[in-house]
């Protein structure tokens, strides 16, 4: 099987590497920026091209690995074969392919990637979507050689869950980068917390996460509450302070009216 | 050594019971609660109280770990004697023993607690301050006993520390939350999200989060943003996304301003 990466970002490089450890076919890669697709194309032991009309249409799988904006505009402008063409973005419905090409799908890791950290994917929730019946073993059997966690999803669910991702990782990052913020200030290292966080997700693999919750906000504790949104100095920090509190505070009144 | 615990919340349950585990002596627990009280002290193998005035005054140490409102009023209406009088609140200044008693400080670990969830005090920070330089001595050899990681902080910084937990544990559990709330309605079980989570907390192990930060909003992606808050049902969740993704924008901004 002979597969095309388009893209040289997080996602492509560590999909790439994933592929490329089950000694899977990559015969190119496509990206716009030649540092990043040569660089990639080293890792991968394979050849790039920097011209979309160079990419090849003799793939029998291509995967997009762009951000969501350039899927179409790359599709608009790239010769195109009888391969099947997938991509693996957590927000685009499946049918952006659709006028384009006859065979498509969606092959969506759901994880969060970075170009130079490694990570195995045996435990990556691999999300996938075919549009024709016929290609779901062709999908399947390259998901399941990288993964242990394999399913098939619509477009639709594949959205609440990039959504919930966003929450989960991206939006948890940010608290992290807020906490390390206010430890900088004081001159004092962030990895102080590093146990707590580390505990924080510990209980969550055993506990849902709205029975796990402590803090101020839970018992609405307003004289703590005041105290901390004094020590916050930019009105952004506040806000985001006073709305997940009071986020807090409604689930557990929710909760206990349920009880 | 004899203690005497106030309170038989979380971190009165866990802390005893790390303090027993190391064979210190619990003479002592005091909680208004009997329910909570006699349960904390069956498994601390010790008696309990729950009159203010049979506190002991025979006592070497006794640690409040109530709610932050509750500690001045205990100290109101309980028999004090002439031990060292601590509190493990994050956000209450060490004075709030002055007037009432001669030797006081703070006794704070770092970590989020729950009743029924074990787990080990030796990577947990404890933070301590003391009032009289000669106590100092007595706190550090309890703490030390119980974790690598001791250091004495100010009550100012400890404040700060406090907020940033609250960020890095309170607020990162209720991003949890808000992502499982949003798979559920899908009718899709949450733990679909562990790998992603985990990965996340990886990340900032090896890289400062602010560095760390994936997603829409550090692209500013408007238009996956904007399907995104379709997707939301409730205002609050809504304007939680979009505090926070401008904030994670503002931070990538100010960021390659600095590069």
């Amino acid at each position: 099987m002979k597969i095309v990466l388009i893209g040289s970002g997080n996602v492509a490089t560590q999909l790439g590497l994933a592929l490329y450890r089950k000694n899977f076919n990559i015969v190119q890669i496509y990206s716009r920026t030649k540092v990043s697709a040569s660089l990639l194309a080293d890792r991968l032991h394979t050849s790039y091209v920097t011209d979309i009309k160079k990419i090849t249409t003799e793939a029998d799988l291509l995967i997009f690995s762009v951000k969501d904006s350039a899927i179409e505009s790359i599709l608009k402008k790239m010769p195109l074969g009888q391969g099947l063409y997938v991509h693996t973005a957590g927000s685009v419905p499946m049918d952006i392919f659709t006028g384009y090409v006859q065979r498509y799908g969606v092959f969506y890791p759901l994880q969060t990637f970075s170009k130079n950290k490694a990570l195995s994917f045996e435990q990556i929730p691999i999300l996938l979507e075919s549009y024709n019946p016929n290609d779901e073993q062709l999908l399947y059997s390259v998901a399941e050689k990288l993964s242990k966690k394999v399913n098939f999803i619509s477009s639709v669910s594949r959205k609440h869950i990039h959504l919930s991702a966003v929450f989960a990782c991206n939006f948890t990052n940010h608290m992290y980068t807020l906490a390390a913020d206010i430890l900088e200030k004081q001159g004092i290292d962030w990895s102080l917390l590093l146990p707590l966080i580390e505990e924080t997700l510990e209980k969550v693999k055993i506990i849902p996460p709205k029975d796990a919750q402590t803090g101020p906000a839970i018992r609405y504790d307003k004289k703590v509450m005041q105290s901390h949104l004094q020590l916050l100095d930019e009105k952004i920090q506040r806000d985001i302070y006073k709305k997940i509190s009071l986020s807090i505070h409604q689930h557990a009144t929710s909760n206990s009216k349920h009880d």
